[in-house]
């Protein structure tokens, strides 16, 4: 079968051996699987994740100088049942899946293994028992942003928002973006929104950010005030005075590279609870002292549960949500080396899918 | 009158103006002041201090080039009454106060300025309205003990402690027994705590910790498991598959270096809580992704409240805490430079008092 395959630090259109399913696994056809950040970040930075791993003990399966296929925000058909399968889904059948698979070795994460090829190839291998079929008809296209829009979900849970919090979102790719459609999924809000491009403060508004703004212009901290939170401490001091009620400030850092971070505890008021859902795979500096002073909180997430998941495929099947705008192309396995370039260098992009069979 | 006074990126003991109350201020007689470690880092890093201070909206009144009397955790005896007052103290009283004094030009962070001296110094000006008198004959180098306590009080208090948390402390300093003073305050552990110094060790057993180790012999994180956390990621698998009541872990670090975060991030359980009360003043470097895939959250402490710096005094008053045993040395102002270096170099202190009178 064809696939898009990372080689000696690059990508490489090319054929590989065919899959046969294992015991409790299905065989199934990608049918669109779209790019993530963490895919780009992974190409450059593949040794580097490897060795981190293998510090934490060993979560990751890609081997350096292996070949590594990407790609875990997909949607597929299935097309056979392994062994040890209990048959609840049938050839033809839409799913999604958390992308983790079992093997007879232990489970192995789909789109960074060097053993089992992820979405950016024509079949894959899947647990039966975390395949989701796809329902209401819903696009192969829809079902396929389920992966990304879980890690809003998951963020989301994870800043423990009440009703005395206000939001910003640093970062409208498709990880801020996410946050913005989990926060109006729980009705949550004042939003304040910031990204340079124009294209993805554009999907911001349209799924109900209330201030998006371009920070190359304003800087979004200069909204808080407007939304009860104080941005100054002269403003947390008069409040303080005056017994004013205030909103607290959670900001999702959803850019991931080095430096953000440090630029959001400069700029953000007191006490801000910064949630990092942006995968920044380099070394990064920060000058403790400004975090302690202005007390700083930073939660750091990753990933999502099999619930979370779950919910995301349903809202997206239930069109409760505008997520699913964030496409902006669909491109072949050939187009795919040239789809990772444009993501980093064309500011009008947000989500391209890779669809291997057309 | 004397004073240690820093100059010229040193300390020297001379003699400086004498001081003259303002409105509603009182001149006291310094008794004891503690030396903090944050004193010791401001002798090395002080324009640093000031650079970042300014940076964020100016909180510090300290000067580059200008002489500075370090000391705000200290007790006094009042002396004078200014203008203003409501003469609620008597010449001969024993205070304490929160180390801000407030003058006809804003407030000023007593210890941290280059305006007014702080405690080591003969003669301080403190405000009226935030002086506590110390209760129950409490002697003066214990009530200057009021000030490092309610570091731990308010540390304790951001960490949000439930009845389903394991505690470490990294680093046995003042700041490390204040915690697990707080902690045992209000019944909660257990705890395990953490230090190269074999003095600081015993300290911390004394005041109840549960686990006591010298890192350089064991990690004090292989000390998890056995109250109930999972150390590691295979422990974590199998408590969720068992639905085993685990505990969650909840770490202060106490050190204040650079290096100690990542450290931490890359030993503790996934999920760690790590309340930051070392005041590391130096640039640190991290490595977000593992912080990431751990999901470590990192809370930024600074000082306190003035409810939680009057319930510091109650409990010292009180003989609730056994955090009194940390003094080490008493030293005159002209021993202050030298006490300094040791408490930089000499692993067997823990605590060391200036008696400005003595």
């Amino acid at each position: 079968m064809q696939a898009v395959i990372r080689r000696d630090g690059r990508l490489v259109v090319d054929q590989m051996a065919d899959l046969r399913p294992g015991t409790g696994q299905v065989l199934v056809k990608t049918l669109v699987c779209g790019i993530c950040g963490s895919d780009l970040h992974a190409l450059d930075h593949y040794d580097h994740m490897i060795d981190l791993a293998a510090e934490m003990g060993g979560v990751g399966q890609m081997r350096k100088g292996a070949d590594t296929v990407f790609g875990h925000e997909f949607s597929c058909e299935v097309l056979e049942n392994g062994p040890g399968t209990e048959g609840r889904l049938k050839a033809g059948d839409m799913v999604v899946s958390v992308p983790v698979v079992q093997t007879d070795s232990g489970f192995q994460n789909v789109g960074y293994s060097s053993d089992l090829p992820g979405g950016f190839a024509e079949h894959m291998l899947l647990s039966e028992a975390l395949c989701l079929p796809v329902p209401n008809g819903l696009s192969a296209e829809h079902a396929a942003l389920t992966e990304p829009l879980a890690v809003g979900e998951h963020a989301v849970a994870m800043a423990e928002p009440q009703g005395d919090h206000a939001f910003m979102v640093v970062g409208l790719g498709p990880v801020g973006l996410a946050v913005i459609a989990a926060l109006k999924a729980r009705g949550l809000g004042p939003i304040i929104a910031a990204d340079y491009s124009a294209v993805r403060r554009k999907a911001a508004e349209a799924m109900g950010a209330d201030t998006v703004v371009d920070p190359a212009e304003v800087s979004p901290h200069a909204s808080w005030s407007a939304y009860g939170v104080p941005g100054t401490r002269a403003e947390a001091m008069m409040a303080a005075m005056t017994g004013a009620v205030v909103k607290r400030p959670i900001i999702f850092e959803c850019v991931g590279a080095p430096g953000v971070m440090q630029a959001l505890a400069k700029a953000a008021p007191a006490g801000a609870r910064i949630v990092v859902a942006g995968v920044c795979m380099e070394t990064d500096r920060i000058e403790p002292l400004l975090f302690i002073t202005k007390e700083i909180q930073l939660r750091f997430v990753f990933g999502y549960s099999r619930e979370e998941f779950a919910a995301s495929l349903a809202m997206l099947a239930e069109g409760q949500t505008a997520y699913s705008q964030i496409v902006t192309e669909v491109v072949t396995l050939h187009q795919t080396p040239e789809a990772f370039v444009r993501l980093q260098t064309d500011k009008s992009q947000i989500k391209i899918l890779v669809a291997p069979g057309r």
